[in-house]
């Protein structure tokens, strides 16, 4: 099974009770099953024009989607690429439609024009006042006598529902509905078929091709085009909707056929607002899912000619989860980069003792290089040694640019030099023990506290534990004994990385991915580099 | 091209500035294209904590997408699937942060743990507040000590972005946001791989196969097992997340990875809602694409146990993009089914000049079966003869259960009786011709008027105008001579099926797909049946 579905009978059922039950009680459905399945507003009181759509499912979240109030009344759902019944439609309808009477909203397939007419004239046999339009807004054949509706019916849900839901007449809601359809266009585009449940999937348009001009059941495109990439694929679909357009202001609607992921939405959406008609984008609509074919790769562009108060009814809030708002197009006031990203460099100064003490750490860093890697070849790569011998070096040769006598200033200086001349994680981790022991010293610590509090958050960021074979096992035993003496210190280290060689299970770094065998009997040396510095410091 | 991207290098800020032109003037950015990509809210005045994630890009919307008031302050974005810089998180950081502190949210990656957290330390050398979490909420390995970040990171998100935005400190959203961790688990399926751009597609998962235990950058799960459709897949799911949950109520979170259809995704949400954490599941987010591998055909189900309050910051509404709200779960009240679903069968009732006209007609049509079958093998299935004499006779044999004496019912009757007797596309359209004919009478309209106005209400519902080669070629020109009596009218009807012959390019019904050669000089069956009836009544 290469889809997420149960029984092919079952899954339009399953995935309207799936809606409803994650609607938070704003939708229901009649107690049609399975024949019968209408979604409806659970809040719906006939008080106002009853707006119903629907036809075949696989469109989700056409059409339950956009059920709530401004938007559609009830939604009546036919299996997967087939339209509901005249009953359904009917039940749809019945159900919904007070004295304000009800507005059908019909793509322009054959079936659904039959069943909703017919079920609009037994309802009118009941004495409702019922009125139906088509929307036929696809424009990928310009001659096509019978255009196919597309995703520009939902500018008619969302112009008309907000009419309806500001208490307009059933009148003034077909009025507007045949204007919106009359002002709409829409095109698609594909790199891929969509896949039918049941059915296998049609493996007909080439790599490197894209089909244009696709409706929303799996048929075929009017053309099979070369695809070159989102600019080349706006470029082709604007052109087909540019002959059509007005220079009017316009709202486009940017709508995900199913299986684009979101990215390419954003980057098509990117291209459609530089594309020819991009000028005339006054609002948009998406990008997003909305009115799919199943899981096709592809998407489709409508565009609406706006005429005075549009703009507000497409932006007026709705509850609906399928519609994702209007919004008007905004340059945005690009903010400048802040100060700060050059790190601050606290003034040099001279501090014999200082320097001293760091150059004499340097070099045993660098003392160590050969030991080092040889450990750090049974769990790693054998670079430790390298690694650290070149950041002290480079440490020595910056020693006159440290401010060696504000020590609260050395720490962050250390960490600053580190992230930049020391590769890796671990010269991130050293920049970030450095430069914490900096920010605990600048509020007061004394130089103990202020390396545990370098430490503290090391382990946060770099997230070792004791115990996990890093040199977090020298390093803090160590500054736990140190107020001891060095001499305690260095043994405590010593006696930390000595215990990571009985560690066959590494926890974090590199040796994670390094089997027990390999590690037993082998100090890690980082921890080793921890130890051999507090021992030549304490003698 | 099988991707709607452009030059890779460019797709990350491609896609923000199509987010941001589509955020209505909400979002906005720093000005440091190429390598520093921080989305920002255009509203920001730094008078409140600001929370700031990311990560690497192809998790769409992640995380600009939830950039607003009541979620992020700014998201900083990296190349697909990598982190972002130290220079870049800390661009963020120092656009957004006053002196109520800032938050980061950090998903666990060693990259994204160490630039976040370098750039915390120079944050804070700066004298920011500034706290990390750092969210491990993947339940794929029960052992693994660094487990990932996945769509849990949201609840983050929301719960301290909530708390954010009603004035709440750092502590207080630091320590909030450690407790949601703690509760958050998280869990991925997926029935295909991700598409890299500019990689090629991995082919690891063989059909019939699922990989369990994902992540969301494309590496392979923790086991393959056998896929049997949507309740099996959340079986296996929820058999992780159950072990790892205690039986407080939970929040559940739906997430597509990117390339399951809307569809799959309200079925897998159903499938939930069933499961042996069913429930347990109190409140609900999605479904919907919120934390994406791309195009990755697959979910994520992230858990939370709920605590005082959680519900209330989970639903208070945000205007981000990205976040499809958070909706209590909820029984629906299904509605029974509407009266009327068995259409208005009126009295019979006997009228003897009515049934012999009736009769007639019907005779007639059945005595025009085999020639009308014949024409409609030129132009179609070589039915239409027989459909209406099936019909005819149906109506014969049911002639004395109509109401013969009430001429406005029986319009509607014969109308009901042929959508029950008469298959395919003709006998709805009749069913709709007579019905509104029924209507028309009924609101006291003359016979020729309201078969005018059947003929209106078909020709809208079927699409048919003169000259598209149909029906009403010859039944429009009959009506309209109607007043001048019935051989004007069999006169005029004659001429118009006479005119079909000559019509090479059928625009309505199964003729469009018949070319002009095979239809030349032969008179459309629909309109022969109307011309011959016409005929018979003047003789």
């Amino acid at each position: 099974m290469k889809q997420f579905i149960n029984q092919k009978e079952d899954m339009v059922t399953e995935a309207i009770d799936g809606t409803i039950a994650t609607s938070g009680g704003a939708l229901t459905r009649l107690d049609g099953y399975p024949h019968i399945r209408v979604v409806v507003r659970a809040d719906w009181d006939k008080s106002k024009v009853a707006l119903v759509s629907g036809g075949g499912s696989g469109h989700e979240p056409a059409h339950a989607g956009f059920v709530g109030a401004g938007m559609l009344t009830a939604a009546v759902c036919g299996d997967v690429f087939a339209s509901p019944s005249v009953d359904a439609v009917l039940a749809g309808i019945l159900a919904v439609t007070g004295p304000a009477g009800c507005l059908l909203i019909v793509k322009n397939y054959t079936g659904d024009r039959l069943n909703f007419g017919l079920a609009a004239e037994r309802a009118r046999a009941f004495g409702h006042k019922v009125s139906m339009v088509i929307v036929d807004d696809d424009v990928a054949l310009p001659d096509l006598p019978q255009a196919r509706g597309l995703a520009g019916t939902l500018f008619v849900h969302k112009i008309a529902g907000a009419m309806a839901q500001n208490g307009a007449t059933l009148e003034a809601c077909t009025t507007a509905a045949e204007r919106v359809i009359k002002n709409s266009r829409s095109i698609g585009m594909s790199l891929d078929t969509c896949t039918v449940p049941g059915s296998s999937k049609e493996d007909r348009i080439p790599h490197g091709m894209a089909e244009l001009g696709l409706g929303i059941h799996g048929e075929a495109g009017v053309e099979q085009v070369m695809s070159s990439g989102a600019k080349d694929a706006l470029a082709k679909v604007t052109e087909k909707l540019a002959i059509t357009m007005s220079d009017a202001p316009h709202v486009a609607l940017v709508n995900n056929l199913g299986g684009s992921s979101v990215l390419e939405m954003s980057i098509l959406t990117y291209e459609l607002l530089r594309s020819e008609i991009g000028d005339r984008v006054k609002f948009i609509v998406g990008p997003d899912a909305m009115m799919t074919a199943l899981d096709m790769h592809g998407f489709s562009i409508s565009v609406m000619a706006l005429s005075d108060g549009d703009g507000e009814l497409l932006s007026q809030p709705v509850a609906c989860p399928g519609w994702p708002g209007c919004k008007i197009i905004a340059q945005p006031n690009v903010l400048p980069l802040p100060d700060g990203l050059s790190p601050i460099r606290a003034p040099a100064s001279a501090h014999d003792e200082t320097k001293a003490f760091l150059t004499a750490c340097c070099k045993i860093l660098i003392a160590a290089e050969s030991d080092l890697n040889t450990l750090d070849a049974k769990s790693g790569d054998g670079d430790t040694g390298s690694t650290l011998a070149s950041a002290a070096r480079a440490l020595i040769d910056a020693m006159d640019t440290l401010p060696l006598a504000d020590h609260t200033q050395l720490y962050r200086a250390i960490g600053l030099e580190l992230s930049q001349t020391m590769g890796g994680s671990s010269g991130v981790l050293l920049a970030i023990f450095f430069a914490a022991a900096g920010d605990a010293s600048s509020s007061g610590m004394a130089m103990r506290a202020a390396l545990q509090a370098g430490l503290d958050r090391m382990r946060q960021i770099g997230g070792a534990n004791p115990g996990d074979r890093t040199m977090v096992d020298a390093l803090l035993p160590a500054l736990d004994a140190l107020d001891a003496g060095m001499a305690e210190a260095a043994l405590a280290a010593r006696q930390g990385a000595d215990y990571t060689a009985t560690l066959t299970t590494a926890k974090a770094g590199r040796a994670t991915y390094i089997n027990a065998e390999q590690l037993e009997g082998h100090v890690d040396p980082g921890a080793e580099a921890v130890a051999r510095l507090f021992e030549h410091l304490a003698s």
